[in-house]
């Protein structure tokens, strides 16, 4: 990306370049249509290193056009993965084995394993880890509920212990449940606002590079900048802010000029 | 449509195919541009029955861009049809007559009825219904107002009664008002909850699949798929949510997982 | 613009065309794709009147495409212009001088001036605004904190004392703060709701047709068009929204339907 030409460049500190070993950004894609993503990426996709096809999305859309997108994602040099949701239907219907083979078919090279929809015996879980590993995939694992009741039973030292142990299974990041919304799950309040004690005690206990916090709002986004420079992982960003959360990481917004 | 490849097929439960008779989703379409909305409709035009051109926004654009529209969406079996405050603005200036003229011009075959922001007697609302129809629309029309002192006016039997009036006047279906924010308004409640008793005495007095019901939110689709199933017929979509309302409904989504 | 065949034109009122002397539109742009850009330009173009290229974001995107956005809008009559969190970055790193020449490189022909992160003594802002005039460009210049703390110093009567100050200067336009959001900052309270006697207070000591109010939200631009006519001027309009405030400003929407 080096020969890319920028302006006022003598006004922004740089970002490391891609493949980047930390200040990761993975973006939610619910939907888009190819044209209006290939439009999106060519503006902005050095700034996006992982791109979710959002949970059971690549169930509903033709094959032929999920073909082309994950080919025009990896063009610019971004990793895209199924959606958690989807690798939690493949093992609720016993069904891992043809799931593998047609995310291989469709050209990704990454997946989520994730139990935030259905029970999953941790020891399964690692497992699966274990498997997608085999089969050659990159694997991001999701520690979290997407129910606020059933997510709110982990306590702080289960979920650090899960995020170890998935991490030892291959994980190459762990990601910290907060869904689309960004409310009342996880390190999350009812008001979207971060939970810093629980945050805290999370990074004293496990490795800051390997979390990939979701942080879908703006005010989240500059939270973490603040509290951990803009060397965070931020996931499940909405593709209308790709953009924000780059020159929020690069003090190139009001929230964080002069700050970073 | 039934020569689309999709993946993951063996992960999900079928939905009827186009023209469907119940599960419709109606699309609010507030002024995207014709590429965009091209793009849109080839990754997830499928699951579109109908596509409202919002209230007046048919006057502001040229007509060329809207005919093209109209056309586009057509051509993936989507019922294009002009939101209803343009027929009250008609209705309004004395213009019916223009008014059905030209939207056959722009290649409209369906047009709302509403009086959600102007009053009209009931029984002139009716006969409009009927005009319409002899003009060779489809008609939806809409009960409610959109200014939420006046929609309490309106008592729940009021209501009945008009939906069954409309539907004898030719409605081929009744569209229960929540505006684009779905908020303190009709069966929503000021934060946005459904008000599940008066949902219940409206389907206890009128016929469900005649009904569609106006969900803006995410949180108010997975309300009404979950008490009402996968074919209930869901309306004011966003554009942006078309691929997400599909796997909610399908189970595809954590919210319905392992639900439908 | 006169040549654009409307359909239902005998439904609307007229608005002033462009080049428009008051009822300005000014849109803020966050990143859009170019193509994505265009194709929305196609339908509402002549609906907008300035294009704000939000904050820093001109420095993280490719020049060529800058340029490329930039010549877009302008052959649609738009007037494109630079963040004033660019200008605060040129000013708080003294680069003011290669800040306008890269501008000029980039096709803009306006630029904003504000202090909204940063601290400027008012002298020296009204001296850029000269400065940046003698460069050629047409200057918009913004009064307002983006820290709703710092913001909440400012007393009514500096505010209306900078805006004049500014004005005299050179400034074509005066902005007032409300970022993206539109919550908590300037006239609009924590709710987003405008704080009527304060609005007042600045038109009783102000040219109203030299106000841009920023909008953002749906019902600030209600009560604004509501309260001072269709001619009055809004700005960080969402790009999704412009067709929607054209609406609004011609009574073809809900909630001014028969108020215009």
């Amino acid at each position: 990306m080096c020969d890319i030409l920028k302006s006022f460049e003598f006004l922004s500190k740089k970002r490391e370049e891609k493949p980047r070993s930390c200040g990761l950004t993975m973006v939610l894609d619910k939907g888009l249509g190819l044209q209006t993503a290939e439009s999106l990426m060519e503006i902005s996709g050095e700034y996006v290193d992982y791109l979710k096809f959002g949970w059971g999305t690549s169930i509903v859309h033709e094959q032929e056009i999920i073909k082309s997108k994950v080919e025009m994602y990896q063009s610019h040099d971004i990793q895209a993965y199924t959606g958690g949701t989807l690798f939690e239907l493949a093992y609720m219907n016993n069904k891992l084995e043809e799931f593998f083979e047609e995310a291989h078919n469709l050209g990704f090279k990454a997946i989520e394993v994730s139990d935030g929809s259905i029970s999953i015996p941790h020891e399964s879980k690692v497992e699966c880890i274990g498997m997608a590993k085999d089969e050659g995939f990159e694997v991001l694992s999701e520690v979290g509920k997407k129910d606020p009741n059933l997510d709110k039973e982990l306590t702080l030292d289960e979920r650090i212990q899960y995020m170890q142990e998935e991490l030892d299974a291959g994980s190459s990041l762990i990601i910290v449940e907060a869904r689309e919304g960004g409310k009342n799950i996880g390190i999350f309040d009812k008001s979207g606002n971060a939970k810093e004690d629980e945050i805290d005690y999370i990074l004293d206990n496990f490795y800051a590079s390997k979390i990939l916090w979701e942080a879908p709002n703006k005010d989240q986004q500059v939270f973490f900048i603040l509290k951990l420079g803009n060397t965070v992982n931020l996931g499940n960003i909405s593709s209308d802010d790709i953009t924000s959360l780059e020159t929020l990481r690069r003090g190139l917004r009001g929230d964080t000029v002069g700050k970073i």
